[in-house]
């Protein structure tokens, strides 16, 4: 059943940033694409950032307008089926919020964490994981920044509702430069080598994980062989469990 | 606007239980009431029981069917606008799970809290309270079940979407016994003195809550007279905060 509703296709192209040749996933069927401006691709849609429900009222539960977020500011934004589901949603956030430094030290601005649940939920979630600090939590509470992305999908057989793909994009002054979309969530055990990090614009510098052990090292460098080829490759086919997967790409996003 | 949205009127009326006449709050424009069936009420409805998201892989995804729940059990079902809202429902969900051994001695089956979210949100909530092993947590991800029970209410401009009215009801056998509707939720600084207690039902023997303040004893003996007369008071008349109520109100659920 979840596999069924989860058939659709993406596709891999190459952009040139900064004078090199990447890897991006992106979609035939997306609404935005690389070069897409996500601001005007979402008119009139605000998101609502993460807060407790007392910081709500005394906010007068104000929502921020996507121009607020993004314009003239260099933005990692990445979007998951839901707060506190998966190991690799637990998994996801950290491997952010630990290279904050980085990200920051390479001129990002923001990175956000985006989803399709209330504020207050996200809130609790990004306490929970000790995550505040780094990112920035937004909530689309009634999805309608995922519906004008067409970044939604029906979850209701894992109990969800209609939620988001799992997806990350980087975008400059409202510009989208990279575009993950991950095709099968990786909840279902299917992780794409795409998601999760921000290789394309920070480099392809490799180096390992501290820690891996010896098998680990062998996927990933099998992960690193796939790159280099632009393959787009599910997790499973490496033999990798999301979590390492999530762990490796992130690696490669601040090598 | 807040206050707009949630316009609606409930009633009063008495019921007899255990050759005792008691007050209860029910609505004229509910699809259930007093003596209804909630099984019947809900038909192929089904709630989630809270869990994580691994337990959620291992369980299949599954629901749990209504009869499951309340065929021939005593049960105390209490719902809520949403996980991670509000001082009230924090408050609400303690004063249920600090005096769960007296429902239980009292011969209830089941302490029930239900709320629009995923089971997985449940199961963050619930664990952040501690107290999933006093109350079981379910999820009504899509809000079919509030749907049925003409309980839903439109919360978007507190950034929650559709959501449930604050209710509470004490169901025998799937036969609901006691019914009660907040008519403006808590979080909005009006609560009525019927929620969250489940008074009829347990008795009427008044018993002060240790600690309270010689004005919070004042506002006690109003509250007090307020349910002698039958009347559907408001906190915010009687110049009590909404966790002063709830407290109140469960003091006389267990006396």
């Amino acid at each position: 059943m979840a596999a069924a509703m989860l058939k659709r296709s993406s596709m891999m192209k190459s952009v040139v940033i900064g004078g090199l040749r990447m890897a991006a996933a992106s979609r035939a069927y997306a609404s935005v694409a690389v070069g897409s401006d996500i601001i005007s691709a979402a008119p009139n849609v605000s998101l609502q950032k993460a807060r407790t429900w007392d910081e709500g009222l005394s906010s007068k539960f104000s929502s921020t307008p996507l121009t607020d977020i993004f314009k003239a500011k260099k933005v990692v934004i990445f979007g998951l089926p839901g707060a506190f589901t998966g190991v690799c949603s637990s998994q996801h956030v950290p491997s952010y919020k630990n290279n904050i430094d980085k990200f920051k030290a390479r001129g990002i601005d923001l990175v956000i964490c985006v989803s399709v649940n209330d504020p207050y939920v996200m809130n609790g979630w990004a306490e929970k994981l000790l995550a505040k600090d780094a990112i920035e939590f937004y909530g689309d509470f009634d999805g309608s920044f995922h519906k004008s992305l067409d970044l939604t999908t029906n979850l209701s057989s894992a109990l969800l509702g209609t939620r988001s793909h799992r997806w990350s994009a980087y975008v400059e002054d409202g510009k989208i430069k990279i575009l993950n979309v991950e095709k099968v969530p990786s909840e279902f055990k299917a992780h794409l080598i795409s998601i999760g990090g921000a290789k394309s614009f920070l480099g392809r510098k490799k180096r390992l994980i501290n820690g891996l052990t010896d098998k680990q090292k062998e996927l990933q460098r099998k992960f690193f062989e796939a790159i280099e080829k632009q393959e787009l490759v599910e997790c499973g086919t490496l033999g990798l469990k999301s979590n390492q997967c999530s762990a490796i790409a992130i690696s490669i996003a601040i090598s």
